[in-house]
């Protein structure tokens, strides 16, 4: 006699094939099904632009805190940032999957379906995969994204003194959420944080601020994936410039000074130190661009400062 | 006072930048180092093809029986054989890596000497990845290929009835090699085995043998990753024919025969069953195209069948 189906089912139950439909029926996708996906062909004149990211589980998300439908917006998000901080349009994610047995199917499914809802804020597609068994939880995104015209693209190293220095997106929320998660779990994290839990389960930017700040001067970009300090200060060393922000127009809102309160942190560790906002920073010759605040300036020199002065805090992110 | 550096040094040791170093030092390429790569114009008209697989260590290989060369040369090997599977060219790979703290560097830096090792066969570059620790060692490659002209690509579903089964590559030697490996360790496989050994830890093929077919007449391609039987059945489904193969044409060669017997197996088992040769297997309308042997014909009807009759041996590979 068959057993009867389980009413949770893992990915050992219903075995690969049924875990691959789960993921195209909930990221479908015309190019996904053959050894590898053709894209469909690109503007004249426009570039290939890749990058691949990793998440482990238990370092980059918690299924204690995160929905798998987060998890999957943070994937991509993750992702996206970084084709744009080239002033590149996302086109395309590919996703690589390593499960445990016990993995429930409906971790698989939310997470696809998370992928999708994200991929298609910026009109872009899930194209293909892989998925395997595995003793831990491991997602890989690649993304594909198109850099059309013929401006440079907004590699670390063009920013030149003199320029302005902008962002898009909030900095240091991410931590503040994850200080808060880490006190309290989901459930128990006061509910007037949920903005800045969101931001770590499931950072969210305006698809094509990358594009538009490259049109209209951006000369360098990079997103906060590893802290402010840190990668400003690869902006700065790649270009060969130093890098001044204004204390004012990056000091903690009310949201994270209240939270620091609560947890009894200075919040400014958070806005200098803590990374995965995946907000985009960038050098412009211009006004800041649509989207975007101004934050400091570059100048002659080398390094970070705040006001002129060195920052209270530095340290990012640390991956092993 | 400092610690003195260790002989062996792990990622743990040394840190997130210095395992990069060595990363980008055994596979330079100009492209990498940003947030994201960017490729050269491709040719007017030709379209982008990506695909990403991910190999588990204790499931995909193991550092037993591999060289961390001989993994790299693997993974390459894997992601490229689908790119050609399209009639497509690789252009570039991304590197994802998951490294428990205690991994030697130098198997990094192995691992990234036989993913450069293995590209530059094709032409191809590293262009760029993302390392981060984990519980367990996961490597994450994603090729990116190019499909220039007007021909459509190699689709699993355009096979159609009365054509040609050709095969680039070997059948059965990497399932061999595993059983091999299995039973006597890497340095106790009898010599006489060692390129069914190598056939399964560092699997090559002739770069550029899909772009031919494509180009001399072949309909449909797949690589064999699953087993031959197995990928086959996908072909026959998506295409809605019958594969009709050649017993003579796919018999078991002296060596794997000689393996057999040496281990008390049917060698037909690995032939038909034994997945990861990474073989391109092709339908086609003309002859067989350079570097491919007949080994079949498409028919009007469904599933695959051994000189008219059902395989013997017809399991492949399980995920999960």
């Amino acid at each position: 006699m068959n057993q009867p189906a389980p009413a949770h089912p893992t990915v050992g139950d219903v075995g690969e094939h049924a875990v691959i439909r789960e993921i195209t029926s909930a990221a479908p996708s015309s190019r996904n099904g053959d050894d590898a996906a053709v894209l469909l062909p690109s503007a004249p004149n426009s570039r290939v632009v890749a990058t691949t990211d990793m998440l482990v589980e238990g370092r980059h998300f918690n299924r204690a805190w995160s929905t798998p439908e987060e998890v999957g917006i943070k994937a991509v998000t993750a992702n996206f940032a970084d084709i744009e901080a080239m002033g590149a349009r996302p086109i395309s994610a590919l996703l690589g999957l390593s499960l445990p047995a016990d993995t429930p199917l409906s971790f698989v499914r939310g997470l696809a379906a998370g992928i999708h809802e994200q991929v298609q804020k910026y009109s872009a597609e899930l194209i293909g995969g892989d998925i395997t068994g595995g003793s831990s939880l491991v997602i890989s995104v690649t993304a594909i994204g198109s850099l059309g015209g013929n401006l440079p693209e907004l590699s670390l190293h063009r920013a030149k003194p003199g320029q302005r220095l902008v962002v898009h997106g909030r900095l240091g929320y991410s931590a503040a959420g994850l200080a808060l998660l880490k006190r309290y779990g989901r459930d128990g994290v006061p509910h007037r944080f949920a903005e800045l839990v969101s931001a770590h389960c499931a950072p969210q930017l305006t698809p094509g601020r990358g594009v538009i700040a490259r049109a209209t001067g951006a000369t360098c970009m990079t997103d906060n994936s590893d802290g402010l300090v840190v990668d400003l200060s690869t902006i700065a060393r790649r270009s060969s410039v130093g890098i001044d922000v204004s204390a004012e127009a990056i000091a903690p809102d009310s949201l994270l000074v209240d939270a620091g309160r609560e947890l009894g942190v200075d919040p400014w560790q958070w806005v200098l130190g803590g990374g995965e906002d995946h907000s985009l920073l960038a050098t412009t010759v211009h006004d800041a661009p649509s989207g975007f605040r101004t934050i400091g300036r570059t100048v002659r020199g080398s390094g970070v400062t705040i006001d002129g002065a060195a920052p209270s805090y530095n340290s990012g992110w640390v991956s092993f």
